[in-house]
This record gives structure tokens, C-alpha cells and sequence, in this order.
């Protein structure tokens, strides 16, 4: 099963802002069995977030939007997202029960600039924001998966870490090891991850990571990953894996 | 002048690395006159970087990428680049040189794998690495330029500060300043933004940014930013709407 992650904001493009939600997104879909497939950044510009979706979805089971679902006028993901589905946008009473009870709790008045955050795609179903008021998104669409979340962290992550269990693969999980190898170049580890990904066939995947300059001083993080059906699994091949380079690097393992 | 930005690599996908080359690389083209218009974060898969490639180089005048120029077996990018743009790829003499320099410096012998961080599209510059071991590259492609940096940050940064001189677009500069509200909610500011935005037709461009939850001691950033021909034109603009700000939330400025 493939995800590709949506971020929606000029600030993000333009280096303001570091985009960590990104990397918590991208590890909790991992985590729970998806290969992360594409990350696209757009501006806040509804012809924009339209291209964005319709070029992840075409590839994606499920896609997992960040940002854009305020009240100010920019913020306009959730109706972009229902123009590039072609569904038609509505009142959605759940979603104004939400947000009336976050208003009502704070003593504000709901304007229509606060209403638009009930408006959602038609038979979407709004996730609960545990921390702000914006609920989440969640949208069935020919069966794949588009879940729109707030752009701020907090509130990102309160409504994915509800919802991950639900979205779960269910048939894979994700197992990671790094090793680490003093005084090595990258271009020397370069054949032995040619043999193995070679040999492991698809299995399990295999990546150089230079940790500081190649030619004075140098570390490499290998870091070598599978999606298997149980963790046993999986931890059998990545450990063959990590024996063969302790055997051919002995001189550089843990100096 | 429009610019995209191309991160290569499943790490960052994974969330395994936080992109903060995608924010430097934003900040740096934004300050350098551009309008950040894309970014996308691809996969070390060759079809993944070319559709990328040819995604972002239709709306942009520039497009940089980060990742997968070194020596191993997924370090694809400048392969695939040539493949996105139809040009052959060639041993470069120049790009030869600085990578064997690199290698004599350190006494390390140069094999095939490191070769291939000399083989370039034909007609490209080889940007010098001043820090690692893989030159940079820039293409002039159409009346476009792509650039490709390395993904390890000091030598990416290394590499695009040597060469921000000769991209800057010349005809305009980026003014941006951010003006604190407190006990505020970002709902309430809303109507600002949008009378703003309409009285100034496009020239700044106004953003709030909550940066706490909604309704509980909540505070706003509201960036306002400009791209003028002058710096002191900019800061007309932005001034004036700092003034409306100061004067319509007078309650809740520098509290």
C-alpha cells in the first residue's frame, strides 16, 4: 500500500517554516505499513492543491493532507480537495457540532468565516481535534483514502495519532536497523549494497547515509529497512544483512 | 520569476530526516527574488525523478534539487535529469577533475562507482563542492536552469551560496515582516486579511499564522510580505498595513 503526503502553505515553500510535520507524517504511514510514495508542497492556491491531489492520488491508496483548514480566507484545502474529487461541498452537522462546542466552550461567536470550517466534501467524515477547533477530514473515494489535517503541529498530530489505528495496513509491518561505520567512505560501502539489495531481491531495502564529509574523517549510517509480514520476518534478513557487514568492515564497526 | 524545488531520497519520506534542505533552499531562492512555487520530495527511483522533474520545469524559470549525487547504486539524480530532459549524459572533463582532486587529496583511488559523479548531461556546468566530494551541477535548459545540489546539508549549502550571486533575479527583492498579536484568535483577523489583500491588489501578500490553539491564550503571527523593485517601495506597502494592523488591534499588540 502506497501514501503520498500533501503540505499546503506559502510559508513552507518559501523556508519559513521547517517542515516537520512532514517527517512526523511520513514515519507514523511507515510505521503503520505504507510505503511513503511521493510529498508534494503547494501554495495556498486552489488550482495548486487540485494538481497536487490529482497527481498523488493516481499512484497513492491513501493520501494525507497538512494545512489550509482554518478560518482565514487562505485557507481553502478542503474546498480544493472537493473540486479535485468532483463532490460536491456541504454543510456537514457533525463537523458544525464540533465547532460550535469549541466556540461555545471559549465564549466566542460562530461567524460564517467559522462556519466555512463545516463545510466538507460530501460524505466526509470529520475527525475530532482534540487540541484546536479545525476538525480533521477523512474522505472515502473510490476506494483510497484522502485525510486533510490542520498545519498546525499539535493539532496535526492529536488528530493522526486517533486515526492511525484505524488506517493501520493491517498485513505489514515496517522494521528499521541502522549501523554505523567509522572512517569509511560511502563509495567503498557502494558494492557491498549493490550485492545485497541484489540478493535480497526487493525484500529489503538498503541505504548509505554519509554522515559528514567523504574524504576527511568520514562516518556512514547504513541503514537497512523491509516490509515483511511479521517483525521475525523481517529481522531475519536485516540481521543476515548487518552480519555480512560486520563481517566486511570489521575494521570500521563501532570504532 | 518562478522557482521549484526538488528533494530526492526515501529517508525524507520515511520522516526518517527532516527536510531542512527544502527550508534553506526556499529561503535562499525567496531572498534571491524568486516565488517558490513547488516542492516535491521524490523517491531514488528513476521514473519518480523524471516525472518530478518534468512536473515542476513546466511553471518554473528554475528548479534546484537536493540528493543522489553521490557514488552509490540509488544516487540516480543527474542519470534520471538527463532522462527527464532528453539530454545525453557525458563524461565531463572538468567534473572529472574535481572529483579526483578530492580523491588524491585524501589518497583514495578512483573506481567506477566514484566516476559516475563526473558523468554530466552535455552542455552542463559542474559547480565545485567545497566541502564534500560531488561537484553540483547546473543545466541551462530552454531558456531554464535546473540546478542540482548534493543532500548531505554543508555541502548543499556550500554549493548554493556559491552560486545565489548568479541566479538572483536582479529585478526585484523580498521584504517580509512579522507582527505579533496576542489573546487573539485567528478567526478575528480574518476580515483584516481579506480587506487588505483586496486594497492592495496583489503587490503583498498577508498571512496569519496561529501559533497556538484557538482558544486557548491564543497568539498570531501575521507575516506580511512583499516582492518589489525596491526595497524602500516594499516597505511602503508593508508599513501601511502594520499601521491598519496597529490601529484596528490596538488591545492586543505587544501585550
Amino acid at each position: 500500500m502506497r501514501a503520498s503526503i500533501i503540505t499546503i502553505g506559502n510559508e513552507v515553500l518559501k523556508g519559513r517554516t521547517i517542515n516537520t510535520n512532514f517527517a512526523y507524517i511520513g514515519n507514523a504511514l511507515t510505521y503503520a505499513g505504507y510505503e511513503v510514495w511521493r510529498g508534494l508542497v503547494v501554495k495556498d492556491i486552489e488550482d495548486e492543491i487540485v494538481w497536487a491531489i490529482r497527481s498523488v492520488l493516481e499512484v497513492s491508496d491513501l493520501v494525507v493532507t497538512s494545512g489550509g483548514l482554518g478560518p482565514t480566507y487562505d485557507d481553502m484545502s478542503i474546498a480544493s480537495i472537493s473540486h479535485a474529487l468532483n463532490l460536491k461541498l456541504e454543510l456537514n452537522e457533525n463537523a458544525l457540532s464540533m465547532v460550535k462546542s469549541k466556540y461555545m466552550q471559549s465564549k466566542v461567536e460562530m461567524t460564517s468565516q467559522r462556519m466555512k470550517m463545516a463545510m466538507l466534501p460530501e460524505g466526509s467524515e470529520p475527525l475530532p481535534n482534540p487540541v484546536g477547533t479545525a476538525p480533521g477530514v477523512l474522505i472515502q473515494f473510490k476506494g483510497k483514502r484522502i485525510i486533510s489535517l490542520p498545519g498546525v503541529p499539535a493539532e496535526m498530530k492529536g488528530i493522526l495519532d486517533s486515526i492511525i489505528g484505524r488506517i493501520r495496513t493491517g498485513d505489514r509491518v515496517y522494521v528499521e536497523k541502522t549501523m554505523r561505520l567509522n572512517g569509511i567512505m560511502e563509495s567503498a560501502i557502494a558494492p557491498l549494497i549493490e550485492d545485497e539489495m541484489k540478493r535480497w531481491g526487493g525484500i529489503v531495502y538498503i541505504k548509505s547515509h554519509p554522515g559528514s564529509i567523504e574524504t576527511s574523517n568520514p562516518y556512514i549510517d547504513i541503514e537497512i529497512s523491509s516490509y515483511s509480514s511479521s517483525v521475525k520476518e523481517a529481522e531475519k534478513s536485516i540481521g543476515a544483512i548487518l552480519e555480512e557487514i560486520r563481517k566486511r568492515y570489521k575494521d570500521y564497526v563501532g570504532k
